[in-house]
């Protein structure tokens, strides 16, 4: 854990929002004057509403049309589930990769999605409206089901509106502060048409993950089709500088960061920091080392772990460096003297304090709560006890279908909300997708969760001796997996189809369980929204009043996985006493290779390499303000062509949840030069070339 | 994480070291004025000397004699490691449990000693002398070598000492506050006479550890011998009263309790919560899913990981606690008032503060370097990233025999402790020891020790590059361990008496790398020593000497593995609002039982069972303070007689590291009903109840 001056600086910037760059912007609010201000020049709308409507939300990344025929770029890390979806124990294409030279050779990735933003619609007011007065339980859910029925009507209106039909989701920003309608375009057949060796788009692997200096062709080319089966017509596109920027130059990240932090109080910072981040980095870290092991009993095995694990290494790393930063002292400190001055503020304005009452009180309250409501919480409803958790499937179809069944004979606006009518054909693509389960991951996966869950929760939790009181994990496991039909998409299917009535009928032992613990998985839900989310939501809501009246919009909402715009510049920072340069070049990878994973340089770029340029540019680093959401986001110039691929940040950006630091805090991104190079070069693409607009 | 009760009370007995029970006295010290004043007894010199002289240290656990042939009492989890050293493919002896008829078919125990403490003496002077008016560094490495040079002084005069010849320990009370010369009998030939099932002596596993009530019969019976090969001759054992104590008795329980942090300052205790504790879980978490997954690979694989499992499962239960404990604020605020309070009275006493200076302002000076050196310290020099952490055991005979052979050559006052004339012959006796060395989990413990070391320090660390240029973890495990011969203790043996000379020349890969580490590994030592505990020790006398000026000995000192006394009584506690009764009966156990590990009733049990009283006691509670490294001690009766056999904490025994609770913090003990009533009924052996005294 490296301190130094990171922590100095944090004690002067946080006394007022001062951004330097940093700040995830929404196009409806871009700071035009700060970008004037810092950068002397300004971006125009039409320039905003190219760049948004060519941006695209994927299911777990972003990424932006390049071609006006549909092709997407986004990162390989963005494509791997789809790259494993297609493989077998005689192609790995994750290994391999993969190129279609003709577009009836793209391969259909079952359960991705492209979103498009086009419209955005303030609806605070009707939001406030109808929770206006009421108690906190009951504005929860009042407020949910209003967001249900603003959808609804959304979607309805967006049918036959231009650019529809819409896709519509309410988001919530600065905390509750404010309630918008997203309305977007969704592509719901998305096909790989090009992703390179997993060994040189993530070379380096965990070991080099947020790391910089870096050599990763860290990228996978899509394309949307439309619902006619024939290629998406993008006329919005942006195309590629294939000379990518220079040092110093402004650049912009149009993207999804997908979560952080930064508003957050101290006593839920105090919750990551004690409750939640320990809690799973001890059951990631097991997993993980039960993955690696059965990884090495065959090369099947190898295989079939290799997309789940690197997922998780992923997470594991960013949320170890999490819990690191919020384990010094100094920022806590930092965030508590923050949220002093905010609150003597609030004190200083009598009106304001009466209205508001104490909502940081509140939230500490609720807090107390959750550490109590975790454990259920987690381990029966969000089911990390029964399978559900990453990288296990059949649990999560049985729950699924158990609960859809259940919701769909309620009336819209009454139903959980991730069964409302806007999100069931989703819903429906996730469950009935032609993706493969392995029986031997699952079961791992299962046995895994049961033996945690009765660690924690205790041998003697009416659950566990429910499901363990003539089964170990393993054996209550087995019979599980292998008693199971679910992982046949054509039985998700008929039982989807079935409804309630097929669903209550079923004697599958993962239905069976599913229904099993489902009141008691309920139950532990209510409490947990009741209790903990309730009050922390209304309390919220009057804290982003206050920071509205101190600080307006001048600083932007948390991340939320939706469309934001961040500016900054190519630029390196300095580490301690030496200076990192922005840019990598190709010569560099053939030194630091070491012939064995993850630092292995695959076959073709050896075979190639007399060809190549040695000074090709690789990666490059910038100091733009994002977080994990955004992999796959065009780096944008001025003149809005991509000049760069976002993949990553340097190990000081994994902070960037809870704050910006502008000395240390840089974005990574694959540059054109070496897309460019290695496209031509080492896979041949002359086809994608063309599209692409290059010779 | 419980809080409730516990920290309200915390904040009450933090003011004044109040003890209720509470408290691990040296028998120098024994408070016999507060037990008289508690229990209105007192117990005689003559009573603690016998009590002393029966109680035996094992490498890892307590034990006490409980035959005038050198019979010894101490738990199953004591004895598993020679168990697991004489089992195989065909024999599980943790498994099937063993029982030595005769003497002759009695199984020596490779690495097991047992100690009897004969004499203490104080030699504070003597050290203090040495080190006085030298800097820190200086006073820390002249106290190590003026232990060293007492203890062969003792060693030299013990030889034809009454109760001798002796091993000499200096002993360190008081974090520095006093010196003891620590005088033990030493039995190195100790051989196994009784086990049971492990499914028995550990019935619920992990998942019921440090969980009252409980069923475990975890006992184990071995025999001291002498240096001529015949049982030792002991006549002043314990012997075992067959009926057990009642509800509220007096009890004293007499042992090792392996270490507390009741007397860390806040910033030690912080340095354990950030750095220590997160870190050590992680690592921990993840080998233990790699052994997890390994074990079910086959059946031979479960036998091998099954003792290691077993010792991993237990410490991360015991951090995992510790760490919830040290995330509790209110834990650390009332650490603070302490502290302060004790500041308070040293500045309110000016001559007192003078000679002191500030030695908290020491300390957390010297933690501030210790998060800088840990990485080295952990990785290289102790080995971690080589796989000299447990269960590894090829790096280590690696690293001992590298090391010894460069330290024997140097005068005794000038080596590393560890190589010291008075340790030589322990070390000896662990490297050529016949033990089993496993390939596969040498292969898994070792490339995991190298993958993990690339993560934390970095795939960019000099050493990392050193080793890892050309192989990845899992190659270059798999050459050191195909490579080495140091699994054959014939091979060591030769090693370690050829001394440098031999070493030198070996071109073992292991031995190899041992020396290519070496320099760094020294290097990272001394800027620990010096940099980190110097400044500490240095600091922590001063503070122990501000506490001694308060306190005096009315508090004990800090536990250190070595032999300490308490009392309290039999009694169980108050669980949020049910009473834990103190007992638990045998009848409970097969309605417990799942007929599934770690829950499954072993078939000896399950057969003998029309034969079994089901009202017989089980396990025990008491309020006795005893932590890790009490394991095996026997709990006393006034009379003087074995009543229980310590074998366990509830989960509130967990954070005794940090202060005792009166109201909840319980010690766990087998009943001597449920000893004779199994060694009667189930296991028939009648030859080691005759010896015990029992028909």
């Amino acid at each position: 854990m490296r301190r130094s001056p990171l922590f100095a600086l944090l004690l002067i910037l946080i006394a007022a929002p001062a951004f330097s760059d940093g700040g995830m912007w929404t196009f409806q609010e871009f700071p035009h004057a700060l970008l004037k201000r810092e950068h002397g020049t300004d971006v125009s709308p039409a320039w905003l509403d190219r760049v948004r409507t060519a941006t695209i939300r994927l299911s777990n990344c972003t990424a932006s049309f390049v071609s006006r025929d549909g092709l997407i770029l986004t990162n390989h890390h963005c494509g791997a589930a789809c790259l494993d979806e297609h493989s077998s124990k005689e192609h790995n294409l994750l290994a391999e990769g993969f190129l279609a030279r003709t577009r009836d050779k793209e391969l259909k990735c079952g359960t991705q999605i492209a979103d498009v933003l086009m419209q955005m619609e303030d609806i605070t007011a009707q939001v406030n409206a109808a929770t206006q007065g009421l108690s906190d339980q009951a504005a929860n859910d009042k407020r949910k089901a209003t967001m249900t029925q603003l959808e609804q009507q959304c979607e309805q209106d967006g049918k036959k509106a231009k650019g529809g039909p819409f896709k519509c989701e309410t988001v919530d920003l600065y905390e509750g502060g404010q309630y918008w309608m997203y309305k977007y375009h969704r592509y719901s057949d998305v096909r790989m048409v090009f992703a390179p060796e997993r060994a040189i788009a993530a070379f380096g692997g965990d070991p080099d993950n947020f790391q910089f200096p870096r050599w990763d062709l860290d990228m996978s080319v899509l394309r949307a089709y439309g619902p006619d089966g024939k290629p998406a017509a993008t006329p919005n596109f942006l195309s590629i500088n294939p000379a990518g920027p220079q040092a110093g130059d402004l650049v912009f990240v149009s993207g999804h960061p997908g979560s952080t932090s930064r508003l957050l109080t101290v006593a839920e910072l105090e919750t990551q920091r004690d409750i939640i981040l320990p809690r799973w980095l001890l059951r990631a870290a097991e997993l993980r080392g039960r993955l690696i092991q059965f990884g090495k009993s065959s090369p099947e095995a190898a295989r079939i772990v290799e997309d789940p694990l690197n997922t998780l290494e992923n997470v594991i790393k960013v949320r170890r460096k999490l819990l690191d930063a919020l384990l010094d002292e100094r920022l806590m400190q930092a965030k508590r003297k923050d949220e002093a001055a905010l609150r003597a503020q609030v004190a200083a304005d009598p009106q304001l304090a009466q209205a508001l009452g104490d909502p940081w009180a509140s939230i500490a309250k609720a807090q107390q709560r959750e550490e109590q409501l975790y454990l259920p919480y987690v381990w029966i409803e969000q089911g990390a006890g029964l399978g559900a958790g990453y990288p296990g499937k059949l649990f999560g179809y049985a729950r699924t279908l158990v609960r859809a069944a259940a919701e769909r004979t309620k009336p819209n606006t009454e139903r959980l909300r991730e069964y409302s009518d806007a999100a069931l054909p989703r819903v429906e693509q996730r469950l009935v997708a032609p993706v493969p389960v392995y029986p031997e991951l699952e079961k791992i996966n299962l046995s895994f969760s049961l033996e945690r869950m009765r660690e924690w929760m205790g041998p003697d939790a009416p659950i566990v001796r429910q499901l363990l009181s003539h089964d170990s994990p393993d054996t209550l496991a087995a019979k599980l997996v292998d008693g199971t039909q679910l992982s046949d998409p054509a039985v998700r299917k008929r039982l989807w189809d079935g409804g309630a009535a097929a669903v209550d009928a079923s004697t599958d032992p993962l239905i069976v369980l599913a229904r099993s613990v489902d009141a008691e998985a309920r139950a532990a839900r209510k409490s947990y929204e009741d209790e903990v989310e309730a009050p922390e939501t209304a309390a919220a809501e009057k804290i982003a009043r206050a920071r509205f009246k101190v600080f307006g919009t001048s600083e932007p909402p948390d991340a939320n996985f939706t469309l934001r715009l961040n500016f900054g510049t190519v630029q390196g920072w300095q580490e301690g006493d030496h200076a990192v340069p922005p840019f990598t070049q190709l010569a560099q990878l053939y030194t630091r290779a070491t012939g064995q994973d993850p630092f292995r340089v695959p076959e073709a770029w050896l075979s190639a390499k007399p060809a190549l340029n040695m000074e090709t540019r690789f990666n490059l680093s910038t100091n733009n303000d994002i977080v994990g959401g955004n992999s796959g986001s065009p780096l944008i110039n001025a003149k809005g062509e991509i000049v760069g691929l976002m993949f990553d940040g340097n190990i000081h950006s994994i902070a960037g949840d809870y704050w910006f630091d502008p000395q240390l805090n840089r974005a990574v991104a694959v540059d054109p030069q070496i897309i460019f190079e290695g496209l031509r070069k080492v896979y041949k693409a002359s086809e994608l070339l063309s599209e692409l607009g290059s010779k």
